[in-house]
């Protein structure tokens, strides 16, 4: 029976230092909680940091893969689904999830928010600039949550998928 | 040989009287200046009223559809690519177009603007809030144009095409 | 309104000479049907040898390019549509279409015969090989059409227009 | 790191019963032998019944589905990946699996067999017509193997994972 799941979407090459230690966590967390880590799977920043904590704490990790081959794959993805579809896939690692958790920000993360927000998902956006908490809740307001830490963002996971079930 | 092609993005069912004028207009302008329009192609919103704008003006009129079929396809558009791809298609929009205008705003059109953005395209904002102007500036200062009018939507839009040559 | 759009799919880097003779005499014969020629769009094989002969002929030219930029499109396509979907952009190809004709065979354009029966399009099958005409036949007999020259390929396109209005 | 993904491939809703208990067999095989079993993910035909095989004997099974949505999705699907794709859905199950079994045959897995050719892979014909081997194997000899029985098709499928090591 399919398991639930969670995305953590954030910036690659660019991510900054406590975007990586909070993808960390929260992959920790997720995968404590006995929910799969999805992410868009590369080798690098968020999507790397945050498998890399799911399998410190014994989870499972879904890796969506822009490429059309494993060459950059994070050697903490269980399960590489390889799309071939640049950033495409994108709007695949939403539609995949039962929540996205955004930790930083980018414009590769922001087409994710908003595909997420299009296909009637629920967002948590961890440590936002004001601009983009104001950006997003101005889109859609009912499915935007807002977290300052890794703690809350998890809780709020958890509320939507009460909410959701 | 390819011919420029001018990308007009917007809200759905969910546009608003102004945003369905600009967009009529900007379709009547880029088929005067001989460009191609492009749009997402369905019977509604911002992409049906820059499609009739630009056929008024004799234009040719390109749609890429979220759809399987051309069941939901606007009259005025006149090379219908038909996707089945729902959403992921915003990128495909991005990706095919010179420039992109984003006429008006929306969950979907946001995904575009940032795929633009991630995908090295410049993109203008016609009559857009102070959040959206913040938060795409915040991404990518550098491609994000701001207009208040569709004449200077389309001043920017050739200044974005000297600069690409 | 739409135009009536035919593909022509066949080999890239590997087609032989009278795949490229055929496809050039098919670009030529769609065109002055006054139906848009729609191809894979790069500047290789069948692709680029329809798109010249359409364009030969005074038509327009579409070509769905896998790739994420205009590298190696072909220069007589006329739009060109970004996918940087690699493969994966096949079946927007036969989606595309109202006739399909396959003019010559390798593993790309089987893949593209195959999508096209499975999303209800019909195909011309122009000089294929007796293991290529069986199989397909066997696939779904109603919309596979074979021919052994260019003129009856458009002959039996006519008649796949004519019965799906 | 990434487990070793085997995708079984075939018929939905045109299964015929030897390709439902091919399939099954197949899942548990693949199981048992400590891979990850990839299909297409719906409640119908080979893709059901090979992963209720990979449950029955503890495997792990992921569904790439073609629709927006978890409504048709495998009872015994572990990780579903959601597409809204439709058929383009194909080249992302064949580029995510190290060799394909295709057990059974027809339009959409005929265009599964092909992509798998096109991106490199190999594939395991399992109990097809001469029609299919024939055709398949004129495309590329060197990468179809052919098995008339599910103990040969994963025989085949060790050598080809010999090969790609």
């Amino acid at each position: 029976m399919r398991k639930i799941t969670i995305g953590v979407m954030g910036p690659g090459e660019n991510a900054i230092a406590s975007d990586l230690e909070n993808a960390y966590k929260l992959g920790q967390l997720i995968a404590a909680q006995g929910w799969i880590l999805l992410t868009g799977g590369r080798n690098v920043g968020v999507m790397d940091a945050a498998s890399k904590g799911a399998k410190a704490a014994g989870g499972l990790t879904v890796g969506i893969l822009p490429t059309k081959n494993l060459e950059a794959v994070s050697e903490a993805v269980d399960i590489a689904i390889v799309t071939d579809m640049g950033n495409a896939r994108n709007n695949i690692n939403v539609l995949s999830c039962d929540a996205i958790v955004a930790c930083g920000m980018g414009a590769g993360t922001a087409s994710e928010v908003a595909l997420a927000l299009k296909n009637g998902k629920s967002v948590v956006l961890l440590t936002h600039t004001q601009e983009s908490i104001q950006f997003f809740t101005s889109l859609c307001q009912e499915r935007i949550f807002v977290a300052d830490n890794v703690e809350t963002a998890i809780a709020l996971v958890k509320a939507i998928l009460r909410k959701s079930v």
